[in-house]
């Protein structure tokens, strides 16, 4: 069985192998007709979508699983509708294949430049959200790449439509059916043929939670790109504006709960805790946010009046609450704060609010994560945010790309040497 | 004893990660300043370090290494000027640190640029060659990281002594002497540790042969900046210049046979080959080059009165030589020769001779490899000769840096988000 998995793995990977070579020469105008051909193909086939779909949602409700699961799982018109405009957007946006730097002339007549260049065959692992088909693809398909796409059991009927209709698409444009290929095999054995078959995937862009990141880093031989987790912080500097401070600080952590990019853990300094807590912990409160305090924030919001609060423990420096908790911690000054950051952070996002110019360039400075913010919400963490026109996920790594990743992430320079006939000497 | 090596590495490890932080925070003028203190004190105990090389000379002597291994053991009087000089010119390149881009305004208001910043702590694993103590050690200090060296255990007299020396400057300027340490036992249990302690080393570059590099690549968790091997191609195609592709094959092939970036293949295109391949074979012959050639080439060659030819076998085209051995195949046309480079390269180094310029630009996109080269030999892919001003190795992979990897490839991007009170909504 284990030998038959293998096998199909290793065919899989030969053919977008192949496939790969084809789409590094596609031109910008091919991959966007494919997007586009897609596009129309889901369009049209809604309802065809919707009841494959169904199939799915019911095995899963009979397996028991959760409303959340069912959720992710779920298609809908417009959730169809959406992956269609997505699919348009990512034809508006500049294919980086191909772009060539200045070159540069040395000294023994030769010129250098750096050539953008797909990475090859990406593979994508997932949890049961047949969006992801699409999304992956799209971006994958547009930075010149070929993707092996291997989604969560639970959504293989809906998965093995889409990538056919994906496969439709490629054809109409003349580019190779298999430049997207879903893993069919619901084994889970086909997930550790993909992380450690080097020679036909370059790099794996693992979407989905901690348990399944954690399991894929233990075993991983091809190189991910990936976060663990976002144990994000906001420090509030004893020079903050303190208006902006409560209107940043409710909104990092209480826009949405479930985001990476939500803010964990609070600092504030201690010049400024019992002018500043009270209101921001007021508004928590309100909105059924549990508090976790150090001895210090008790003592501030109890004197103001607060009850109900939480001893943070150790390991709550530490955690990734994804949920209406905020452990929160009162800080002597700036060094504490970058100090905490470093001894508990996930290297994720963190920012400072502060109208102090010197602190705001240490934090930047200092604070070794992939985002560092002034004055801003950690929610703005995101792709699409930072201007990237897509996301295909985020980093905590430091080597290649860091932060959230769009169409470049998926993308190498190479060295282009133009000469006139140079030796070295 | 396994435990202790790891509580000594994990102890090694700590210490980098401290002092990894100041080196981030450190001005450039501090790090020129440790550099110019170690020429200095490495000029002044030339006499101290040849003395002490000796005792490792003499121990590998006696443990029977042969004359490559003794004479890259061997330090003398100009080798160490030339670290001292070489100190010195690494000074002089532009610090990337601290490097901002241009911000680009949001439509949410929020400002976003990217810094340059240090990947933290660099681990070296190197053979028994002392230069690349005080080499790797300049680049990472340099790009602001904290280096943990791990050299032959045969050089343990002369890396021990160097790296005082290096900590000697480092304290001079008023940085950690931390950032730089050398690991003192020979037991290889070292470096197992060293290629999986991720939590403190960020990545590893390994600075040896094949069977050193794939040894590590077996076992390591941390990633590593790399090659295993340089398997390079020159394509002649049918419109080349062919005096300039005698001239530039020549110099590809034997101007060094030893490193990387030497001509391993010769592809030759069919309508040519008779006009070319006699000239640039009788070079080859006469400066002694063992000539491993396909039926094709060998008709050629044997009509142009060529002897001594070696019938090429299916090894020999994914061979790297690195010695005067060169493999020559015919081919039909471009298709055949990016072909071929697909299937036995090794992503290093591959050039074209054409004076066509669609040949050229098809051979530029398509060649899947980190420097590809027009008109010029393959012996430029190389760090100095690319105007990098350093070379802390050669990467063949995709992720991160690509080609020679100069200070940059030390270094990460995070991304700087200015706000003024930016929420998300």
């Amino acid at each position: 069985m284990s030998t038959s998995i293998k096998q199909i793995m290793q065919e899989i990977g030969q053919r977008a192998r192949v496939a790969s070579r084809a789409m590094a020469r596609a031109s910008s105008e091919q991959k966007n007709q494919a997007l586009i051909q897609i596009a129309k193909v889901i369009r049209e086939s809604a309802t065809e979508i919707l009841q494959v779909n169904s199939l799915d949602v019911e095995q899963a409700k009979q397996n028991g699983q959760d409303a959340a699961f069912i959720d992710r799982l779920t298609m809908t018109s417009k959730s169809i509708e959406s992956m269609a405009l997505g699919l348009e957007q990512i034809v508006s946006l500049t294919d980086p294949i191909g772009q060539v730097s200045v070159p540069k002339k040395q000294a023994s007549g030769i010129e250098i430049s750096q050539m953008r260049v797909p990475l090859g065959v990406i593979g994508i692992i997932y949890e049961s959200r047949p969006n992801v088909t699409i999304d992956a693809a799209a971006l994958c398909l547009k930075s010149g790449n070929a993707v092996i796409l291997r989604g969560g059991s639970e959504a293989i009927h809906s998965n093995t439509l889409l990538a056919k209709m994906i496969q439709t698409g490629l054809s109409a444009a003349g580019l190779p059916r298999d430049a997207v290929q879903v893993v069919q095999t619901v084994d889970r054995a086909a997930v550790g043929e993909m992380i450690t078959m080097t020679e036909y995937i370059d790099v794996i862009v693992p979407r989905g939670g901690k348990s399944l990141i954690a399991r894929l880093m233990a075993e991983a031989r091809v190189p991910m790109i990936k976060h663990l987790d976002g144990i994000c912080h906001t420090y509030i500097d004893a020079d903050a504006d303190l208006a902006m401070a409560v209107k940043v600080c409710d909104n990092a952590k209480t826009q949405r709960y479930a985001p990476c990019n939500a803010m964990e853990t609070l600092l504030v300094n201690q010049r400024v805790a019992s002018q500043v807590l009270p209101t921001l912990c007021k508004i928590y409160q309100d909105k059924g946010v549990e508090l976790r305090v150090d001895t210090a924030t008790r003592k501030t919001l109890e004197t103001a009046g607060f009850r109900g609060l939480v001893d943070a423990q150790e390991e709550d420096w530490s955690t990734e609450y994804l949920a209406p908790i905020l452990s929160i911690k009162t800080v002597d000054n700036l060094d504490e704060a970058i100090n905490h950051i470093e001894r508990y952070g996930s290297k994720h996002t963190d920012a400072i609010i502060t109208k102090n110019q010197d602190h705001a360039n240490r934090f930047l400075r200092e604070v070794d994560s992939a985002s560092v913010m002034v004055n801003a919400s950690t929610r703005f963490a995101d792709g699409f945010e930072y201007g990237l026109g897509a996301e295909i996920g985020i980093s905590n790594d430091k080597l290649h790309a860091r932060g959230p990743v769009g169409l470049e992430g998926l993308t190498s320079l190479k060295y282009i040497v133009m000469g006139h006939g140079e030796i070295r000497t």
